[in-house]
């Protein structure tokens, strides 16, 4: 199965800053656990600062991936171009954030891209990219 | 590991009836998959259409399990009294909803629960009670 | 035909309190009215203050009646789980309010059963629940 | 007993356009059910599609009907002078609506003509003229 | 000086019914004592109900008259016809409403008209045409 | 191709005033324009301020037109009835509004024609009607 | 008679500064016109910036004076104390207001003042008081 | 003078979570406390989650009591239905809340119950149970 | 105990003017028998209808002491000002409101000193007074 | 003339996804189509999916073209930045939206770009470009 | 260069209380800092708690000053009043505040003030007025 | 001490586009004065229409400067991603906006960036840039 994480704006700083939020963990030390893991997945990973990076990245991959791990960061309450990527491919994308969004200040409390993904998984740290891939496991075998 | 699934309103009717919304399979059917995909967990399962009675199983069960999987139903959008419940107990509790709730009425949008849980999971039908339980096992390893 | 009345929260007052706006017949009394109305059905009362205990009665009675007449009280203008049971169930639900509910208080403008209901009798006084039964007989009629 | 039915704009079209919403029947049509059931009524007939030929309608047909069956479809939810009309007559004035309004755009949740009726009924397709004399009848009872 | 007083929907109900709103006297009868009191005027008066006629009468009135009174009744609250009408004309449309108001329901509390005409004159009953047939007279002065 | 033209309230005065608005051109002078750069049409034209009226041609063209202009001027942001004529008729409705309407008072920025229409062109002016045109022969050339 | 003016905040700068919007005649000068126009009225003026002493002098003057002439300015918009000062005093209460403030920012569109005065003139410029001592009289006199 | 304290959900775990928002003093010591202090009173306490089950004593304790001390927890802020037994009954209800609701949450501002309770007191910890007695006593003696 | 009783705007009026909201009694009255009840108290009394005045009062009265009481009239829901000076001094301020002000008009439904004062007593009448000193005692003994 | 079509996010993807909105005609296809009927231009096309590039593009061409035709996608509804570069050209731009924008959830009923374009022409699918176009051509030549 | 530094409501307590807020010098001992570093300026200070005495002020001394430096604290947020003095004088007047009022409540969001200063300086603490002077010096070069 | 200035959108087109908001001076040109100016400070200057550009420049300039002047220009008002990045970064950020943007369109009245800035400086035109490197010298003295 291939996987790719999509990791859009400030998401390369993780581990680095304000580390009560976001934990003080790594994406690269992160990402070696998911594969130790996910031994029998290939996982690939995308981080972009910029918008419309994330768009190509995500109509592109649709075409070779079984399904997208999506942290949009603070797209996710803003960008209506990123949703309508996301509307417009067919492979499921699942929807993470590492903090509880719902704690935070009132405009992280929507996402624009919720409606338009499988699911959404919130609050659980780093961990939220695990249970993303394990219900991208689970939604594959559903379906074959 | 003991867990505590607790189900509201309406969701005694699962498989049977929107089936659209909520599938086919019951939530008797379901426990047995998760069960046995659990094994070394021991799981309870509640179910109530009644507000108060869920604060009380909020309240009781919160002293002797490890975690609590909550789906409150129709309450989410409206219940503080369940929000307080949530808030007052030291053991993690998950919050699941089986549909995406952001596709569907605007006054589902909001989840009262969501701000003192340890995060939701939204989405992926009955397999997010799976991904709930899965999240707790990390939670626990993590902490302990 | 067998005609289910449901009655919600502080409606077991009628006839004693607030007689300014609910009349100064008690349910009892105007039940025997119905029932000598409406000779050929049968015709069943319930009344509870429990929000739960009403989607209980929702669920159950919709197995065996050929039509529900709600009046869910104060739990109309809040409770998202009640509109969730009248939704999952299959026979007719008409909702009646015996006051004019656009001419009090504004939260009681919206009613969140509406939209599932069959249709809404709003303002007739106790003659509403009279009036949603015609209108259950026109509809059974019209549709067998 | 003197009725007069009094349709607003768009009404002159039922059962020729949009039959999913509002049934296949027409008015005229209907009439003939009405008046047939209704033998001892005089039931009059006005259709306008323009706001003040209402207005002049109601004011007018006050003085010497019994009752007023008011539709004044797209009107209802933006007439604050068909509201004042119907204010200030005092005969009573039975509010209608062919289709469950509340289940179509937020625009037609609200009516402005409800708080000056003396009852509504909403959502049984054509069969609300019905219930609405047979409202009429009950009131005048009542009353006498 | 010719004024043109132009009233709208309901308006042709004055004196006659709520009078605890609108006073018990009727505009035939208002219309002799400000003709009386204003010897040296043309007073036109003109009622509908029919929102496009009161445009019809503002344009038209407007190449002939010196100053128009205008009381747009129900209409002043939704009709930005009307007030296009007011804002095409180039003499001078004075705002009266009998009542106050602002002391009504909240959707009386804007007036559409009022920021295209020269001046509101608000809650005086019938004697707000005395006053603003004055005010026309003071604005004729200043200009000329 | 037979096209009719439907202009409401107010649009009599094109040309007259509020030239900065509207342009100095009436609409009969350029109604001679159109039909010279559009020789194989037949183009109606209708104008009326009364709500009710431009309801009555709406439905009334629809029977015979291949296509229908609609300016509804102050109508366009609070008419619901003619809105819902415009949703009755089958043949294709282009909307034109002369101004840029967005840039204007803010209750001028949603149109209640528009979810109905074709399609809508705003700001070009009294070119918009032969832009209108230009896209009802497309719309035609397209299904036929 | 014995009639108050009292206006509030930046009023002592009439005639002096932002005369596009106030005019260039102070109030001094007005007052002059004012008594020679009502020469059997006693007039008195006051003028402060201070909400407090606006709210001393309603409460005092209402016990000698037989009207008020009231402009609170920038207080109109947001002194509920002032407005309570005007519900507590018996006699009439006139508001006046030089501008049209429908026409300037929105927070002026609305009058905290209105609802508990007798009326309200709007827009006149200084003519205004004129108006307001004017529809004083007559409410003096109708009551008389 | 008999009075009925009645606490809503979750005000059981009072003095055992949560202790720095509610105090650490459990409502059984407390009421030892209260009897002590009003030792010429009949105390009688009533607890329940279930938002019904207040309703039916507040009905029931009414027609007992002279007063009733009302800490309606979570559900104050979104139960029409206990509002409604509220405003049923004629014995004086006085509202309690422990904490300062006003800052909290946004959605713990509005209380439901105020407009129909005698009185509110808010923010005093349990002492607000002590100022509720004293004041119903004051109510009390007023009225005899 | 040194308490203060400040009083806003209008209050002044109390006992003189709208009895049926504030009752009869004027507040020198009432001071006698407030003194009469506490007699260990020294109780000032200050009173103001400017705000500034307020503001001075409460810094000023904070460092002598040991409690204020304020109702803080019309200026209760609107000065950021006053609402600041509450939150500056040390010593406890208990608000204070004679009438139910949830039973007012909306914009009296929130208090901006509420979130900054230790406690809120709100719809006694007068005796709000007392029950708020009481409440201070009750705070003062609890600390020291 | 010099023509440039500006196309923004996901709109590469035309004639590929979601074609029930947005047609199966790629845009490759589409420009052909444009080029043959529009001989006598020269028309230059440019898609991103980045916000930024588009407004380089648009600061750019603006010095170049004669018009742009501007579709910014989903950045229509969010991007105060591509207006403002909008509003720094001085060549006309026209801004097309192939589907009915108004008819689709509601953050896509108000475009950023509107009130900064010659003119908008909404919901003719592709065939929106070339009105577009001509209306460059008629803008054009009115002002040549 | 004459300086005139205008201080609202609560400032006279700068230095002494909210310290984490406001900093812990005191205004005095900040005015020798300024006067030192502005030696060529004359720098008054005035400061008051009473809204109408600021408005005395601002128009007082804009007649003497060559600019004005405002902290209108509290009534920053509410008063049209303050804001139509600035409005109304020519000086310039630079907005300062001391703390990051958009880190704050949400109603010191919004500043009534900041569209009619000549600019706004935000979050800089005391050192804000040394800023606010340092930008009227500029103002004063580039206008001579 | 080195200071970096970030331009957002469109503000490579200072000196050049609307001089009526933003004055006919360039950057480069305004760099200059700047770098005079501040003789002993190494000023940085970077401008990009992309937001994620922003981000980057943002996040890398931090570790090597001594503060940032951050002028977002239109994405002030959306861009929570920019708003992230500051609030990752340790350095001080200073916000300049050139215009007085509370004088223009509603969007433009919040930033997004306020809160995490040391302090904004707004509406001195490109005399901010001057001011923000003021402050940021002073906030650099105080804490060293």
């Amino acid at each position: 199965m291939n996987i790719q994480i999509i990791n859009g704006p400030n998401l390369n700083l993780l581990g680095e800053r304000e580390k009560e939020i976001y934990g003080n963990i790594g994406m690269k030390e992160y990402l070696k656990i998911l594969r130790e893991h996910f031994k029998d997945f290939h996982i690939d990973y995308f981080q972009s600062n910029i918008e419309g990076e994330l768009i190509d990245k995500i109509q592109e991959t649709a075409k070779v991936s079984d399904g997208i791990v999506l942290n949009s960061g603070g797209y996710t309450h803003t960008s209506v171009a990123i949703r309508d990527a996301v509307a417009s491919v067919s492979c499921p994308v699942v929807e993470v954030h590492i903090s509880n969004i719902f704690n935070r200040e009132s405009f992280r409390h929507t996402s624009l891209m919720a409606p338009k993904c499988k699911g959404s998984i919130i609050g659980f740290g780093l961990d939220g990219y695990r249970l993303a891939i394990e219900s991208l496991r689970i939604v594959h075998s559903r379906e074959s």
